[in-house]
């Protein structure tokens, strides 16, 4: 097992990494306030670990809510779904809300903590790559509006991450290859040598060999947890972190939740951030080729999907959280890890990048 | 015009109060980040102030959202048409919300001030004597549930408060002794000298005399400002400001929304309060007397409403924010001016005290 930490300063917090570490009681038990969990799911995970995770808390009085599963479901009528259990049962504000799933559950979980008596405390156990590497750290919750994407939110940290690895082995071939897009954003950021590596362990992570893939959680968790260290709420490097999904926030919304993958819509969202860096004369034809050939390695789309026009892309764009002033604030590239934040550039370099990115 | 601060660090805010402050532009707009301003408010105090709101915002893009009225409204379903708003009218994370209204408004816009894209900036105009003595103040923000008051919720601070005491003039005769209790619970809670001044100045009051009504304001936001100066999140002696509202909620839930005020609620809470701390021999019959004397001349109820039992409100006491562990916390008093947090008390009196509460 390997332990990093998130570090902010009296809301720091560890993150567990490993094999069976659903039936480690010890890992948990300390992080919890007073008696009362409240273990929050969905249709899919339910089946598959709700019983792991009862077990876990077994010490507490437990409780539970099963959602339905998927981004569609990741709104403000379902949130409350949370509050009608967590009142009907009585829970007060000591209460620990537990996220057991994929990153719509952690969203949602936390959301629901962060705005429950104005704030209880929460546990996150992703059980997909993408909430493993990504969406369970850095303390960034929320749900979707018709509108836009993670508009009404909070952030709010956990008191802890535990990620047992062993969960990815019940996930569809599908989403496993949408978490790998949110690794090869990390490398894409500021790793070149994470890059390199997962070109040359594709196959190893597709085949879920454990050694590849506790490579890749733990990298990935200690390159978004120095940078959320660094700036929790994104007043400016954590944007980073944003890299393929302003353009990825707009294919979800424009297509409607749940058509692709969240990581799906990133993948092609750092397509069109490569070509666009391209496009800018910023990154070399080459450079760009990696980005395409890797995530079609990892069976993930590159392009556009069918149903959206490039205006459709430019006016869903206006509504992301990354707009200031009317300007698309957008993560571009300089190079394979290198890349920053960009909210100059001629208009036109937009339109044509969306043009040509179906 | 008087200036006081809310001391909380790099979140410290001034509250204005005055006459025709609604006019005085120079006091807001260093508070406002950017172009964009929404203003929320409700039917009923558009028609009045809006237009002077426009105005003192009129160097901004000013939007604005018109709730309904009423604590009935006070609820997600509500709260999602501001979000509705703010993104149809593309705000972006820079906006400033403006709550314009009472203690419903200000709670609601600061809710959606604190979740809209995960936390914006907002400005607080209370319009009604409660919100001007007390919720405007303190960053306490959120939305009913229909099983318990104020249960889904944030902790957020407005970047400034602006009091002008002339919207008192439109306010309603039930409205104003609302806001009444509110300034008498301060009295009880730590400001004997508040208390005995209120005695002495009730009509005064209640026609509204500038001078009266500019002294319970001030005194109140002082008082209340000194508490959540040391106590933001409520970990401690900011229960204190709970006083007759654990009794009061229920009173309010239990009825339905709406139906009696807030305030109203509070005003039967405190003698509720009053005479449980009598019961336990904390207070002596003179005080109580005093307590239900002064809110009966500012034409405030003193017993709980019919419709309701002393069953009922026990139940519903269950879900209140303040039980911890299965304890239902109340705040009494050891006399006027010294209240206290209390979860330890024989189950026998608060029974007896509910029952001969009617």
């Amino acid at each position: 097992m390997k332990i990093l930490t998130v570090d902010l300063g009296d809301r720091s917090y560890p993150i567990f990494i490993g094999q069976d570490l659903l039936a480690q009681k010890n890992l948990v038990t300390p992080y919890i306030k007073a008696k009362q969990v409240m273990i929050v799911t969905n249709e899919t995970i339910a089946p598959l670990y709700l019983d792991q995770a009862r077990a876990l808390f077994s010490d507490f009085q437990v409780q539970q809510v099963i959602l339905p599963d998927g981004e569609v479901f990741k709104n403000l009528t379902v949130l409350n779904t949370i509050f009608d259990e967590l009142l009907t049962q009585r829970c007060d504000r000591q209460v620990t809300l537990v996220a057991l799933g994929g990153g719509v559950i952690g969203d949602m979980a936390g959301f629901a903590a962060a705005c429950y008596q104005r704030g209880v405390p929460f546990i996150q156990i992703p059980t997909t790559l993408l909430a493993q590497v990504d969406s369970s750290v850095g303390g960034k919750t929320g749900v979707n509006h018709p509108q836009g994407k993670n508009m009404i939110g909070a952030f709010h940290q956990p008191q802890c991450v535990l990620i047992d690895t062993n969960t990815l082995k019940t996930l569809e071939p599908r989403q496993l290859s949408a978490g790998l897009a949110e690794v090869v954003k990390y490398g894409l950021i500021n790793d070149t040598s994470l890059f390199d590596w997962l070109e040359q362990n594709t196959q190893h992570l597709l085949a879920l060999e454990p050694e590849a893939i506790a490579y890749a959680v733990e990298r990935s968790c200690t390159d978004k947890a120095d940078v959320v260290a660094q700036d929790e709420k994104e007043k400016g490097m954590r944007a980073l972190l944003n890299l393929g999904h302003t353009f990825g926030h707009t294919i979800e919304a424009g297509l409607g939740y749940g058509e692709v993958l969240h990581g799906e819509a990133v993948a092609i969202g750092m397509v069109l951030a490569a070509k666009m860096s391209q496009r800018l004369g910023w990154m070399d034809a080459d450079s760009v080729a990696r980005v395409e050939t890797i995530l079609k390695a990892m069976h993930l789309p590159t392009v556009i999907p069918q149903g959206l026009t490039p205006e459709q892309m430019l006016e869903l764009m206006q509504v992301d959280k990354k707009v200031q002033a009317g300007k698309i604030r957008l993560i571009l590239m300089k190079g394979i890890g290198q890349s920053l934040v960009v909210d100059d550039y001629p208009a036109e370099v937009l339109k044509q990048t969306l043009a040509e990115g179906f």
